[in-house]
């Protein structure tokens, strides 16, 4: 694909208005990294389209000029998928403009949205109309709809809610041939030819651009209850899981695992975060219940697992969070646990799953893999327990060479994935493939299965314009 | 595609036995019949492999020699998608041999089933590992997993639990060429690529036969309470969903409404079906609810919501079932509504959804236009409210001539499904295409998206010999 020439840029311009185009380096310049840093890419020109009616003409456009385009939301993506390749070839479109909240229709229980508006601004509107949007992660004050569809975003409440695939109804989207599918359906059931939707969901901007969704808004809780406990080993957290998940059922709206060294990171480095125990643990678990009949069923919910977990011995210390800012404060810790590691040095990342029953196995075993690997490293591994999403992060050993350590993240990311896919896991549970997966799951999947998403790449996007490069080759 | 020799049959045969073949024509004649009557088909040969290699191996020679294959489970699809075309041309694949519970991991929660397993198996299996399978429909002693993934079969469950695509973590698939795809996840986060699951769940078997399966399998609840309750009106009825929806969130897994014909058909045809209420009234709802703490929870619920149904005056009259016989007789008669039309002579009948909020407005709307287009229509229009999912059948009028009631059934369909699309409704909330709405789905849809689903079927399937003639021609 070759590099666009300023007159095709021009062309790509006049869609979108002047004032909406960036042409100088230094404007463009953050769009060209993502936040690990892992990828640089280079580009010309970004567009900042303000309808789908320019969307699709830019796409139109790109098509007949075989001129890549890489779509952009947020930029919060974790693999690099929404980086343009090194070589300059690619254009790229952020929806930041298209954010507009279309409809809200609170009783139906829906939600109509531009692909580029901010997660955050969907909750609150949510919760202006007596309502909840469930979908919540540590980027949502910049992440955009389009993006969380287009990565099929997971986060904190999918154990209850599921991920954005499960909380989407239907979608808008400009295919690379810039015609426009409607298929903003708002049914809960439709049985009507294939599954467009869910393949256009977590297909990484590949096979279009997602400009429209209609959303699912749920209940707010009417009780609601946090605690935070000190756990001897992953072994009781999954033995508490069970409980919990037992006695709450879908009231279990979410149980996330923390090790000690995470808890030491957040109260080192995030302000206001300070250890909610007073004695000292190997593991943590942070519970969250909700119910929707009264605040009395989310206390004695709570009360009975944390009983039941004493009595057992599975539960060593634990406090339940007082107040809403209590509340909010436990979940700060949690969600600052990635961020926290940065102060440290470097870190290499893993957002891997395997299934729930499996996570003591796979702790264990890949604890000893990678300290024997790497004497000093210090595994800061947390997540979504009862997902089976554990982000197996890895901060360099004290006093290392951070250029080093990150030089070694191949070689760590086979010691983790080698033993996710013995325990037949995952090795992208919530993050997508991008650039950064890309080689490895074609090196881990049946040739069959990267043949079918081939296939379907081809005939979806025959001039091959959408994101070249990422999740699978052509 | 041409009839396949005597010679050709022979080689088919052969990769089974002739043990598992059927050649005779009454012996066949089952398989070309569908329960609504509607298709007549022709085939000279039903193959029952035994496991996924021989029907690897059959896929495989269908594709070298251009042969047509019908996949069939339990023969119950309402839209003639398992029934063969009448040319003579299909070879009926049965997968009734591959009937193997594989596996049951309670405590992970799941289950791997061959694609030839029977619901009703199924589900007691679970029950036996003191778990819950939760789809349930009026079939399910004789319809098969690998047709309840090909339709993404609904039923009554679906308010709490979902439909199969929701119920299922990952497939075991035969591909056209005879490939096999071994999809058979059993994770709850695995963001890999496109979605290769769902694109053949609710397929219809024209991308692959479903061999086998991982199913989610969930706590039993320890709480359950069923209700019938007289309504005057659907808006009543609707408004009482809400009540409900917002009292019980999760614990809700069942709401359905049914008219007061309905039930005369059940207590007049059905065996043991009585009416529970000694009072009459021109609505009913079942309603269902299911709790995991305790059985109280259950009970407070049901209670309270009555109650305040009873203030609000939008319950007239409700009994709750007082033993679990009792629950499974309110069922009885819910579920026995479809067959209890039959000694009614003709019914011509309609599988849609709406919004939910837009039930009444529809159910006004369709019962004005049906009664106008034919008085004395009598209208037994029952179904999963909650889902926004109405079985709007219409039954002969009294003393009709069968053969020309029937006769009107593209008429009626027109009328009703025109209100439908109105209301931005599915023609198919969960019976699927087939062959019955094959055209009409064309119709309806915009072209690009009969596009997109014809580019999938032709990459998947180049040789045209998955299941041809149904959900999409190309």
């Amino acid at each position: 694909m070759a590099i666009p020439s300023p007159a095709l840029l021009d062309r790509f311009a006049a869609i979108v208005g002047a004032a909406h185009v960036l042409r100088e380096a230094a404007d463009i310049a953050p769009r060209l990294v993502e936040n690990r840093g892992l990828y640089h890419g280079a580009s010309s020109l970004v567009l900042k389209p303000g309808s789908v009616e320019e969307v699709s003409a830019i796409l139109k456009l790109a098509s007949e000029t075989a001129t890549a385009i890489v779509p952009q939301t947020g930029n919060t993506g974790l693999v690099g998928g929404q980086t343009p390749r090194d070589n300059g070839a690619d254009v790229i479109v952020s929806l930041e403009r298209m954010n507009r909240i279309r409809e809200v229709d609170p009783v139906a229980g829906i939600m109509v949205v531009d692909g580029g508006c901010i997660l955050a601004d969907v909750q609150k509107v949510a919760e202006e109309h007596g309502r909840l949007f469930p979908l919540s992660l540590g980027s949502e004050g910049s992440c955009r709809i389009g993006g969380n569809l287009a990565t099929n975003a997971g986060g904190t409440a999918v154990l209850a809610y599921g991920n954005m695939r499960q909380l989407c109804l239907g979608l808008e989207v400009v295919l690379p041939t810039g015609e426009i599918w409607n298929g903003l359906r708002r049914l809960k059931k439709d049985n009507t030819g294939y599954d467009l939707r869910d393949l256009f969901i977590g297909a990484e901007g590949t096979l279009g651009i997602i400009t429209g969704a209609v959303l699912k808004l749920f209940p707010q809780p009417l009780g609601h209850q946090v605690a935070f406990a000190g756990i001897r080993s992953v072994e009781d957290a999954l033995s508490l899981f069970r409980n919990a998940s037992g006695l709450c059922g879908p009231a279990l709206t979410g149980f996330e695992l923390m090790p000690r060294i995470g808890v030491e990171f957040t109260t080192r480095h995030i302000d206001g975060v300070r250890d909610p125990l007073e004695t000292v643990h190997p593991w943590y678990v942070l519970i969250d219940i909700s119910t929707s009949d009264s605040a009395e069923t989310a206390e004695r919910m709570m009360s009975a697992l944390l009983e039941q977990g004493f009595e057992a011995g599975l539960v060593q210390d634990a406090t339940i969070a007082s107040s809403q800012a209590q509340q909010k404060a436990l979940w700060h810790m949690r969600e600052s646990m990635s961020g926290a590691q940065k102060p440290e040095g470097g870190s290499i990342k893993h957002d891997v799953s395997v299934p729930v029953s499996q996570i003591p196995a796979f702790m264990h075993e890949a604890e000893q893999a990678v300290m024997a690997a790497m004497p000093g490293a210090r595994i800061c591994a947390f997540g979504h327990m009862g997902d089976g999403n554990i982000h197996y992060n890895i901060s360099q050993p004290v006093g290392a060479d951070k250029a080093e350590f990150i030089g070694r993240w191949r070689e760590m990311n086979q010691i983790v994935h080698g033993l996710v896919m013995k325990h037949e896991g995952s090795i992208s549970a919530e993050h997508g493939i991008g650039q950064l997966k890309r080689d490895e799951l074609a090196s881990i999947r049946p040739e069959i299965e990267m043949e079918l998403m081939r296939r379907i790449k081809k005939s979806f996007d025959p001039a091959g314009i959408m994101n070249p490069g990422k999740v699978v080759v052509v």
